[in-house]
């Protein structure tokens, strides 16, 4: 590659990445493809990827395309050709993770959700506050406002085109825990994985929602359940959410659904549901925002297109409109294929690598931060202590002043 | 009509119906068309109509084939020629009527919501009890139940194609009162409507919830909000759901808006949403169930269509398929037109004449009967309590034993 | 319905048909009802209805409503009471009764196609026009030009929302002849139906895009097959589009499917596929028209939907809007139901009553005219030819000139 | 790289591309990412990218990942780090340079249209066929059919699931030509690009339906058409597919739009049609396929979904069902996501890039083979020339005999 590079190439920004199953393998694909479809003001050097298994880690590396492969995350973190931590592992590690990482001296991007809790989530922000005092940026990894056509639809509702919003409801249903003999992996474990539906998928709907509507929740009346409490124990390893058990079974300790029900700061109501538990629905995450002058209307299994309705049409020729959001004035759509070529789910996290790269060259704040990570990190907590008490509505803790977001 | 009507006609049944707004002119088109189009037991004869204003009334009758009209509805109850009482007015007279009717000797189909509170719903209850040991019957209109998609997905419940229903989420969406100009008519008035959306469109989504899962719901977390707090006061007569107002204005004394989550008897999760202030969605009930097997989609807009998942298909091939509901083997329809041939709203009300006729000519008690009318009051009672009780989970009291309910 | 029926009623119009299947039913249907719902100038009376089997006629004049019941059309065309024809048996027949009828000095509705052949379909259209001069008015039976959807984007073509038209493509499946076992019905046999598919579906097709475009086919490329070319003979007899049948199996005279190109006198170009082999495809009429400056799309699957792309948006914001054709300002729905409440197929034959009775009242030429129903005859003609000779691009005979159409 | 790169990795592929525009772009994503995300027995490695301009294909290279740029194919093709060329370039070169690779003992994959004639075509396939008794293998890049969908549609067909095809309708409609101000791009040179829609679009629908349904086109009945036939001359470079142009103005010299109808060689019926004059519809590859026993149907704007219509259902339970083809059992999805996470249209560039490798690794022919390229161009011609003769049906030169087709 050296006989191209030299001219005029941008510098190089060194990641390294913890963790390297589902989340490490899409965000691999994120930071090799960003230089390659953006003009980015850095160019993202995959330096190096830490795991506990030596051979694995060694493989993954290998695979993902990553030059060197660490098996103490702390020594990656210590690396001089890392000045980014890209953090892929399960919830109970981010924060020690993300405060090391950030202490020394690195830009942290760390999955979502932020934490498993809203004093670790808490420990993080002010690390992250510190941290921007010396220059260091910190980004939460919620892909999904990433997607063009959730992008599109926050420019729609910052532009007012939907007026004041009174009501969201997002729907984030999957099935992968219908069949009952589906093995006890992590992510059904409450020390590992902080909550169940809610925390994986609830964390995003949450996110969007607030994002979306511009505002965030300031309170919610919540239902959780577990449907099947015991699953066989894990045998072998899992990949991606495959995996498959033996005849032992233990416990599940998280959720397997989440309902509530909430008021964002302007008084707009909301309705969320996260479920494993929906059979036929694979990874269907459904938004509708409906405002004073227009709606919007979303579903990730069909991510290429956003539904808008202008309400200041005449009667007989309004209805919600199919766009697809595929033109190059489209959010991100600059860098990729003509109008009508689909993107695909993998494409969030290149859009993510650029908006990062983009902020930490500029030294401008990303977001999400950490600060809105934990924001929803109260939001699950706040669903949580509802769930506890009869689902009486628990207000959400909401930082003074609410900040001003950005416009994509 | 005479040279035809000898040879071996049914017996007559004689229909008076109280009230001709938008119910009024529905039911007529279902009286009048359910002998054209099923083999039904008895001979449906509208025999007179009932409203207050007697040039209206008379012209309603002309309109909609009623044989005679009344100015009275106690005299239209009072008629020899009336054997079944046909309930169309607002909430706030429906107890009266219905029970006056029952105590005359009528058969009873009352519009719903029942009544606007569980104390009239109750005495009505308790009516139709008294009323069945004469040998009369009691039936509330909730027409969506004769939806022949949403009776066919009832039978495929009832005969366990779905497995135990774990989540139930029902959506009812209007837009008519986006425009915070639209008049104060009788709906917006909690002494005729007793409630708004809840009552109004959160009446039939909670009936249809406990009709499709086959059991009751056992308790509630409650929002309601009003975003339109002040309407012109009426000038002139409604129509429909469209109206004209005038320069003055006059509080709202109903919710626009109801959302809420819920438990069914079996601990399945329910989610429900009713709305008057959703643009772009005219009369968008729209409802999913999941069950351990399998799950259901449903869209009013679309109505004659049912999407079906089958979870025991081989994943590769499974997905959730759009049954047109218009073949001969679905409910209602070995009377209607060959396959792929729509129907509409109006053949909801053809249907429960149906059903209502079948049931009196049999004696049989037909569904729902006044005690799920009540049992669906008690649900927007539960509604109302938690939402003033910051939504925390408020029971509904469950008549013991659960009746058992027919299949389709 | 004495009692109302005196003051003020409209003069009545007596109505007699013959044939009482399927289109019987829904003509029924529609005459029963075109009264109740929409203010017209006459009165449609159901006098009398004709079939050769007396106790058959009998049985369904009582079914649908019809005051009298004969068993010879020309004993029905002569009565008094009646003073319009409507022929709903099959194709054969309808030159000899429409050509009898316009001479008894009966207004006559034609079920479509309007014949078997060209050379009767001139004689209607010439005994129409002779009629005419006595006042006497005819009218093909193209039922679907009267879904409020298709009216509507008749409507937006006419007001030049979609520019010049360039491309038209109409497909109509079906799949009720999947089955081999299916008999062999009058509509398989080419003495009585004509054609198959082509006549069946196909007519209605190319009167859809002669009317939406508002411009005559002037050639057409075409290719049938006849795919099951044996069948059980019929066994007892049909009702709808079902039936059953012997051991014995006999030829199919007709095709199973017909596909073929054309081009409008614009020089649009025109897509056309008719086929009842279709496995899943029920009632499948699609049509997309593209012009300079939008497009529309429509499934009647979908009746209630009208898909709208207007190119002059902006690309950001553009996108096919679903408009659900049921406002009060759509052709057709002042009369009917609030917004969002579904109309389905059987309402095409209300509002074709009604757009008939309207133009006997005022004298005025009702559309589609057997001119209209001739010009589809011959481009029916046409593909037969062209299947003929190689599929060769066969020119349509176009009356000069072009008659002007009205706009709904 | 290199800390990582010794373990076992796989022997280099080196591949050399010519062309640098969208669909260099696309095919450098292809080949960066299949060994990301497959096991591959041969590891591909971007050597060099050829282009005319020296600054251009510079920047392409070190943008897209090619080690180095050459500014004249020949020399690529001599280099002997390139085992493998892939022929990114307009039509009028791909005969000329595919020969050259070939005979200078390259494997190569050619673009779609194989050539802009068939004297082209048949040469190439010959020096195919020559270089195939050398090891050497020739691949064209109809990348469609590596959508997981029409992979996975072709193995149900192939299975037998559809039963004899009796119908293929299948549709490509774009709309990036409406503007009349579009500028003469070399698409719109008949020199360069052979024809317009019909090579461009039409080559893909032609090579789907034969792929799909097992067998070859033998005939065709076709219209073409220019609607606009003047545009602007090119002012300055395109990109992908947008561009500006001048106040000159130049003749288009190829179609805007073609329809056509075809046999295949059972007897089926197909129709085609493939416009760039669609307003709204921006890459609406659309098909559908009926059979004896069941239907498929797929929409390229909504690539991961296909609908499957299985006619041995019971008709109440029977309806095309959505097929996510995101599980772990559909083509090529072992490697990518969890169920439901969206593929887009790049990935078909890698799956691609995957069959090949796969296929040079083995010495097995891939598909679709240059023969199969020559086939589609001579469904082309025929097009053309019937086009030109009236729409005649004109037979399609088909080997014999017809070569049997793997299954993916």
């Amino acid at each position: 590659m050296e006989r191209t590079d030299s001219d005029g190439a941008p510098p190089a920004l060194g990641v390294g990445m913890i963790g390297y199953a589902f989340m490490g393998a899409a965000h691999s694909q994120g930071w090799r493809t960003a230089a390659r479809v953006f003009d980015l003001p850095l160019r993202p050097v995959l330096a190096a990827v830490a795991g506990r298994d030596a051979a694995a880690v060694r493989a993954a590396a290998h695979r993902h395309g990553w030059a060197a492969a660490e098996t103490d995350w702390r020594a990656l973190v210590a690396r001089d050709d890392v000045q980014l931590v890209d953090i892929c592992t399960p919830g109970d590690s981010h924060a020690e993770i993300a405060i090391a990482a950030l202490e020394a001296g690195k830009h942290v991007l760390c999955e979502k959700p932020l934490a498993n809790s809203v004093a670790e989530a808490e420990a993080m922000a002010a690390a992250a506050e510190r941290a921007r005092e010396h220059g260091l940026l910190a980004m939460v990894g919620f892909n999904y406002r990433r997607v063009p056509a959730v992008a599109y639809a926050r420019r729609l509702i910052a532009e007012g085109r939907l007026g004041a919003v009174r009501h969201v409801r997002v729907t984030y249903l999957q099935d992968w825990l219908v069949d009952p003999d589906f093995p006890l992996t992590w992510r059904l474990e409450r020390e590992h994985a902080g909550s169940g539906a809610l925390g994986d998928l609830g964390a995003h709907i949450v996110d969007l929602a607030q994002f979306l509507a511009g505002e965030p929740l300031v309170g919610v009346s919540a239902q959780l359940e577990t449907f099947v409490r015991e699953r066989p124990l894990l045998a072998g390893a899992s990949a991606g959410l495959s995996a498959s058990g033996g005849s032992d079974r233990g416990p599940v300790t998280v959720d397997d659904a989440a309902v509530f029900t909430g008021r964002l700061a302007s008084g707009a109501l909301a309705v969320f549901e996260a479920s494993r538990m929906a059979p036929g629905r694979k990874n269907a995450l459904r938004l509708e925002i409906n405002g004073e002058r227009g709606s919007i209307a979303f579903d990730l299994e069909r991510l290429n297109e956003l539904m808008f309705h202008d309400h200041a049409e005449p009667a007989v020729t309004a209805g919600f409109r199919r766009i697809l959001v595929t033109e190059a004035d489209h959010p991100y759509l600059e860098a990729w294929w003509p109008p009508g070529h689909a993107l695909g789910y993998e494409h969030t996290f290149a859009h993510q690598a650029r908006d990062l790269v983009v902020a930490v060259a500029s030294g401008t704040q990303p977001e999400p931060s950490f600060a809105d990570g934990l924001q929803v990190q109260r939001v699950l907590a706040a669903v949580e202590e509802s769930a506890g008490k009869n689902a009486v509505y628990t207000p959400v803790p909401v930082p003074a002043p609410v900040p001003a977001r950005a416009q994509v």
